[in-house]
Order: structure tokens, then sequence, then C-alpha cells
């Protein structure tokens, strides 16, 4: 690598990048090409930057931040229009080319090889070909998805949405109407642009978006200046909002405790700004407890009759050789999981994954007998 | 301070005890006497010990461990019979006598000068004559407790609960039979002791027992081995629970996020083990979620309407002295408060108090205005 027109394309100097690396900056030299992974937000360069062994780089993907009161985010934050687009649930990856293969990077800059084999098997190689700077932003969503499994979408594997474009060694994305017309010329499948609203009447019309998506179980939207002057933002749905806290008092002892307390705050700000009636407000305060109790319950329940406390998903693959490389990538990222014997299905395999819930599984079982907490 | 002298009584090295000076131990010179404190447990020494200008040492109260699943614990813990006493809700306070002046302790070990007013006027005088080396385990209670104000005791100020003794220079307590003894010699108000149960029958008993607590708004029991034989247990009810809740959640940006976690799985595991029926299991969620949902949204309604967030509480003191004192005394754990001017009455004065919520204030004001979580 050439460090001097690395750090000049990063906007840092060679000293500060020999400085950061092994603590900011990471190197994994697997799946190949080897790359340099920014892990934390350092010297204004995002968390997940990636810089690739022939000297491309990847920025990371801006964080999104939440607006808690629609109406006043909305009035302080856009300038006229705002288009709203649904958020959805998965995970997020950029997917690009290099060197002439297809990669696509989780959000900490990782090549997943599961997220790659997909991409390779649903972005058509003439994308690449004709824009071989192009980074797809987009997320992955499913059933088979098995970082964030949910079947509320129109796939019953997984398949790929994508919100926005950018290109390799720049941080600026290209925005909602070049990212729609790139969809379109390329087939392909991006988040659903719900409206675009003048920002007087937005909040309206988005609190009746989030109630409905929300019936349907859907995340909530994303917010974005049409003409890309502001960051997008993000507001979600109480259901979303309740299911987070399921699955995080399901695995209680695993999950980060400040996850809990933003996602009951976000429910009081709606609930104030919905200006809800007494019987809506007991309506939200029922879901908000029963999405805490419940899976509590169900898991303690599931151990104290003898199950082991694991979350059961699943993925499909065209070739052996990426399952192997997925079990080794959930491994590096801290993850216990074990990976049942493929079943051959259509032009592949199915293969069910057990995730081990270490935590909360063993806190469960000394807690039932008997243990203090 | 003989330094030799103090180690060999704490059980540790003179220089161990050098070496954490300025670190778990803190020196503290007001209000006199002064003394040293031991902020955190270290070298098998509690939190909260705090060592005399005299030479005196006053161990701090071990920490209560707490069951999650009663039967198993009451079970794998105890060896027959179980005392069980009601857990009063207040501050903790160890009170014993100084070169001839009471003094009530905190638990964080600092002398707390309206405690120790209240102490005064509580513990007759002879208590200290007849047994110079005494240290009175209790909790202050009422409404007049400007940490954890109640209304729920028989008291319309506040009150001494005697719960445990210890022994100046000693680390061992004294037990549930000599303590209730004590206080009937003495006409101190003792924590009720509401029975005493073979281990096999304890969880049916208690479970009633805190059932009946908690539709009275108490907090729970602690169950003690009458000969002191095993370290207590607490257990507290669901509405203690779901309060604790909505205190943290009026002031949710200034409460620490893992009181949130620790008090929802209590309900969890408290649900599974009174094997409840759908209906009970929806009406404790929704008394979880209500605990949550509605203090949160009363902070946003009321920040959204001009108000402050604020805490109001009162205390009564003889002396304006005290109150002076207890002013700085706060000031020094890190509290925002306003006194009000004093209001005689009686033979002393009433002083209200206004904590100020800042950070749950500030925040609450800045998402009002759109800003972003």
């Amino acid at each position: 690598m050439n460090l001097e027109r690395i750090s000049e394309k990063l906007g840092i100097t060679k000293e500060r990048l020999d400085g950061l690396q092994g603590t900011a900056v990471k190197r994994s030299s697997w799946p190949e090409p080897r790359l340099l992974r920014f892990e934390k937000t350092t010297s204004g360069i995002e968390a997940g930057t990636v810089v690739f062994e022939n000297g491309e780089i990847v920025f990371g993907y801006p964080k999104i931040r939440r607006a808690l009161m629609l109406a006043p985010a909305i009035k302080k934050h856009f300038s006229d229009v705002v288009a709203v687009e649904e958020k959805m649930n998965g995970h997020n990856v950029r997917v690009t080319s290099v060197d002439g293969e297809t990669v696509a990077l989780t959000r900490g800059g990782f090549i997943c090889p599961y997220s790659t084999e997909v991409a390779r098997r649903l972005l058509a190689e003439e994308i690449f070909e004709e824009h071989p700077g192009v980074v797809l932003c987009g997320e992955m969503v499913g059933p088979e998805n098995p970082y964030v499994p949910k079947d509320i979408y129109p796939t019953e594997t997984i398949d790929f949405y994508l919100f926005d474009l950018s290109r390799k060694n720049g941080k600026s994305t290209l925005g909602v109407y070049k990212t729609h017309e790139f969809a379109r010329d390329y087939s392909l499948k991006a988040t659903a642009l719900l409206g675009e609203f003048r920002k007087e009447s937005a909040p309206e019309r988005i609190e009746h978006i989030v109630r409905k998506l929300g019936r349907r179980g859907r995340e909530g939207v994303v917010m974005k200046d049409p003409e890309n002057r502001a960051p997008p933002l993000k507001y979600t749905s109480s259901e979303s909002n309740c299911g987070d806290l399921a699955v995080a008092f399901r695995y209680y002892n695993d999950y980060a405790l400040d996850f809990f307390v933003s996602r009951a705050v976000r429910e009081g700000f709606q609930s104030v700004e919905w200006n809800e009636s007494e019987e809506e407000r007991k309506a939200r305060a029922l879901r908000l407890g029963e999405s805490i109790l419940l899976p509590l319950v169900d898991t303690i329940q599931r151990k104290s009759s003898g199950e082991n406390i694991v979350q059961k998903v699943q993925i499909r693959v065209k070739s052996l050789q990426t399952a192997k490389e997925f079990e080794y990538h959930l491994h590096r990222s801290g993850m216990r999981a074990i990976f049942d014997q493929p079943e051959p299905d259509d032009d592949g395999y199915l293969i069910r994954i057990t995730k081990l819930i270490m935590s909360t599984n063993d806190k469960t079982q000394a807690l039932l007998e008997g243990e203090m907490w």
C-alpha cells in the first residue's frame, strides 16, 4: 500500500494514519482482498471505512440521527421539502467491486462472505462493469438474514434494497433521486419512496405513514432532503421500538443496557407528540410492558423446562465454501454458533444455524437454581 | 492517627493502607470528627467503612444480595428457619457515638448532618452511655426523607427503624433476636418481624407477605437466618420494582441505566415463579409499561409547558446550622439543590428543597426543540 497516497485521500497525515494503526485502525487479511478497517470514527473518518490493498477506499456510511419529536426536528433540520423512504430492518451493507470482484462490507468494515454471495447473486455484473467506482448502500432483509431474521418483507429468503449510492474514494452520497434512478436502470429493488412533502405538512403525513407501517410490523422511515443539503433523519414506529425491546429482553443478559432506555424514551415522546387519549396511552403502556415481560417469561420458562436459550436462523448458499467462511466470520465477530449439516436445496444448500446466547442462558440457569442477582 | 494499629484492626498491612489512600480510601474532614472513608470495597473491607480520627472503626454494612427465584434461593441459602423482616424504603444509616457525640453515617461513609440531627432527636442518649461501642444499623424513612421521600409509613416527618446491630471495630452483626431485644429495651422502632418459617414452607408464606406488602405500596422483605449463620437475602414486591422504574423514567437522563434492566428482569422471574395466569400476566405487563411510560409522558409534558424538571423534598430541623450543613453535604455528594427560606415551625424550621434534575431537564428541552437523540 502507498500510505502517502492513502492518507492524502483520507484527508489526514501519513503520521496520523501510522499512529492509528493497531488502535482505531485494524488490519483484516481475510477474506481477500486484504484491507484496513476503521473500527472507530476518528479524525473525521467514519467508523467502518475500509482501505483495500489496492489503495481504494470505501468510506463508512454516516450514522443516521434520530428525531424524537418529529415536528420540531423536521422544522429545525430541513429547508423545504422532505422525501420520506421506508427504513428497513435488516443489516446494512456497502457493496462494491474491488479488482473485478464484488464484495459486501458490513457496517464495521468486514467483508461478510454470506452477504457477498447474496450480493453477487442479486446484483447484475454489468452494474460494476459500467460503474467500476460505484458503492451500493443498501439493506439486506428477510427471513434468511442471519443477523436480523424478519418475515415481514416480500421474500422467502433474503433480498437487497438499495437506499443510497456513493463512490469509492469519496465521502459524499448521491441522494434520493440518483439512487432511485439507478435502481430503475438496473432493475434493483430500492427502499420505497413513500412521498415528498413540504416541511409544514410533513409531520402529519409522516405520523400517518409511521402508524400504517407500524401496523404492518415495519420499522419506520428515513427522512431525506431530496437536494441532499442536510443529512437524513430517522423515526420509528412504536411496534418497532417494542419489537426491539422484545428481542433485548428475550436475551436480557447479552444485550447492551442502553439499548433499552432509548427505546422506552422514544415511546414517551411519541405518545406526547401524538397527543394520545388516556385509552391510547394505556394501550401503548400495555404494548411496552408486554414487550418486556413476555419474552422474559418465555426465556425463563424455556430454561426452566430444560431448553437452552438459543436463536435459530438459517441461510441458503450456493457454495459450501461460503457457509464455511460465514461460520468463521461469525466466530471472529465474537458470536458462538453451531452450523447444522447442509441440506441440498435447488442449486445450493440450506443451512440451519443455532446462535448460542451464552450469557442469558447461563445467568437464567443460575437464577433458577437460586443464585442471587 | 496510629496507622499501625488501625491497619491491624482492618486486617491489612500498614503499607496496603498507605497505598489505598487517595484511591479507594478518601479523607473527609467535615463535619467533625475527621475520618477516612472506604469509597470502594477493597482488600475485604466493605465500602462505606469509616475510620475516625480517634482510631475507632465502623465497618460498612454488608450489601444484601437479592433472590430472583424465591424458592430455590431459600432452599440453597438457609439451613432451617428463615426470619422475615420488612424491607423499608428510605436511606440506610449507621448511628454510633464518637468521642461522646452521636453521628449518623451514610452508606458511603459520610456523616450526614441532617440524619445526625434526626438520630440525636430520636435516639435516647442513654443508649450510647450504656453501650459506647454499639453501632445502630437502621433505615430512615418518611415524607421528610430528602433522599427517598415516601408517605407510606406511619410518620408525617421522618423516623428511624433499627434493622441490625454491630460494634465499633468489628465486622460482625448481632442478628435478629439481639436487635429486636435491644429495640424493646430502648423503646426504639425496629423493622417489623413478620414471621419465622421453616425453609420448606417459607417461599409460600413469603409470597403471601410480599403480595400483601405490595398492595400497601411497601417495598418487600429481608430474609435472615435467626442464628446469623448465613447473610440476609432480600426480595421485593412488583409494586416496588415498578415504583423504582417510575422514578427512574421521570428522571430518565439522570439515572443509571442498569437500574432499569434489573427491575424489569425481577418482574419476569416473579411472574414465572408465581405461576401467573394470562390475565395476571397482562395486568403485570400493564403495570410495568405504565410505570415506564406515564412518568416519561409527565416529564415531557411538564417541560413542554415550560416547567423545570425538579424534585421537591422537605426537611425539618431544630437548628438552622443543620440545614446549612446539609446543603453543603448535598453539594459535595454532587447534587444541585435550592434551599428555600426556612419557615419557623414548632421548635424548629421547615425547609423546602428543590433538587435540580439537570440532565433530564436539559435533554428534554433539547429534544422538544427538535434536537436529535
